[in-house]
């Protein structure tokens, strides 16, 4: 039976079009909160014997993730089949250590309350950092979807002759890819610290691209200062306005404004995180992890 | 050894005056959100092989539930030896039913959040209403301690010929308990419905309580409605005006100032939700009861 798709507010869009990518039913999921800040949740389908998609972007992580667990448990006491999130941007990924004395891993945490309400996770590009893989933390299955291929094609369609620039070394790899899949060269801006709060970006061997587009690429767009700071430093080397590409935008508030008034020629995000930068389509590819995720969770298992 | 008692932000003034009750270590938890909603946790003590006390007025529940997690998780995680919660008001308690056909039943998932995060729970008088006991949505050990004695003793202080009223006869149990132990005559209001919004609340015989103080008590004042319907139905039938007594102050915004002004005599809490109406301490009743689970949490274990 097709799977029935719900939205945590915020992400009816990313609903409704997993729902027609899987052929699902889209249902109502309704979150009301008390004036003494507690949640009520309601589940308007009947969900039994069905597989329900919560699909929810988990930016403001602190704010949706009860929500989102009271959704799962009630999912699952109304007698459905499997739940399973569809998160395009997973939160809690960037403290992945203990960077000082005393700090919550809480990567780990928030991977043990999702693992412990879903059946599966398809994500897009999470940070994984110090993390190789997601199953280092979540004991449930996942699916991470590339967005490389998404971006290149954006590129393709809408640069005319770019040269991809990584904002720092840590990019290296996924710029790389980017420009491989579009036939584009790239390069890495590197950073001499003169100071405490005195850091240069450069371009090295500026020159040859001056004649291209710069396009500035990165994962998570929070608070834009990376995506600044590159884009000062590639004006600083005679270079045309960048064209910025983000895969995640989270945005914090006013940074959008920010990068746009910094001298870039456009900013253009994936729609994981919604947004009026969203240009990139991403959902479809998601649509394919989710599909497996659910032929996985229905399958049939051998007997013990 | 003695514990360490930590506080969630907000029951700071909770976590110095139980650390001086158990004799134990105030140590510092500061919570840090970023700007993209994502909270860092960071414990300022060593916790290895010490008994934690994380305190935390669990009203806002929503606001306050991941850093709960995530330090209750680090604690473990940095090898405290057990961690054991204080939480005076206990939240997500009134949703103990599906109410309307697919309902999350909140207090199960938050129920099972919890336990699975700490070694113990105190609190005081939570919302048992279909549930009989905390175990029942409860699995770790939980000491319940009742406000009544404090209540009474406040009364008896502070109230010359006092009545106690119950706003309805929910409450009825719990006023016949508080009046007994200050020796007072109770009642409780009656309500009759005349229509969909016209509720007319009425004190049975009540010539015979005209030369008393009336004192309305109930147990979360959230919205203050009840209390308030319930000091007009007093005023109607010509008794002076109420002291009010709660014992959780929750108030949602501006319901303690609505409750002010509607010809109350006065607004007097227990101390399990900070808010100025504090009046009544609950904390030395509830050291007692964070005392014996963690007793039991370290007591040595019988070989399996």
């Amino acid at each position: 039976m097709n799977p029935i798709v719900m939205a945590l507010p915020g992400s009816e869009a990313l609903a409704r079009a997993l729902a027609a990518e899987l052929g699902g039913e889209a249902g109502a999921l309704s979150c009301h909160q008390f004036p003494d800040h507690e949640t009520l949740v309601r589940l308007d389908a009947d969900v039994r014997g069905r597989c329900l998609v919560l699909a929810a972007s988990l930016d403001r992580a602190d704010d949706k993730t009860l929500p989102l667990l009271f959704a799962a448990d009630a999912a699952r006491d109304l007698g459905a089949a499997c739940v399973v999130l569809a998160a395009p941007y997973l939160g809690y990924m960037r403290q992945d250590a203990r960077f000082h004395p005393g700090e919550a891993i809480t990567s780990r945490t928030y991977a043990a309350l999702l693992s412990r309400s879903f059946d599966g996770l398809a994500t897009v590009d999470p940070h994984l950092h110090r993390y190789r893989s997601l199953d280092e933390i979540y004991t449930i299955p996942s699916r991470v979807v590339r967005s490389a291929p998404a971006i290149a094609q954006w590129i393709r369609d809408n640069v005319p002759d770019p040269v991809l620039v990584g904002p720092d070394s840590e990019s290296e790899q996924w710029v790389a890819e980017v420009a491989g899949r579009c036939g584009a060269p790239w390069t890495v801006l590197q950073k001499t610290r003169r100071g405490d709060r005195d850091v240069e970006v450069s371009l090295p061997d500026a020159t040859q691209w001056r004649q291209r587009t710069p396009v500035l690429v990165d994962d998570i767009v929070s608070s834009a200062r990376t995506m600044i700071e590159a884009a000062a430093g590639l004006r600083l080397c005679g270079m045309p306005p960048p064209v910025c590409i983000g895969v995640h935008a989270v945005f914090a508030a006013g940074a959008y404004e920010e990068l746009l008034a910094s001298g870039v020629a456009r900013v253009v995000t994936c729609d994981s995180v919604p947004h009026p930068s969203n240009g990139i389509p991403i959902v479809p590819a998601l649509a394919v992890g989710v599909r497996e995720l659910l032929a996985a969770a229905i399958a049939p298992r051998p007997l013990p």
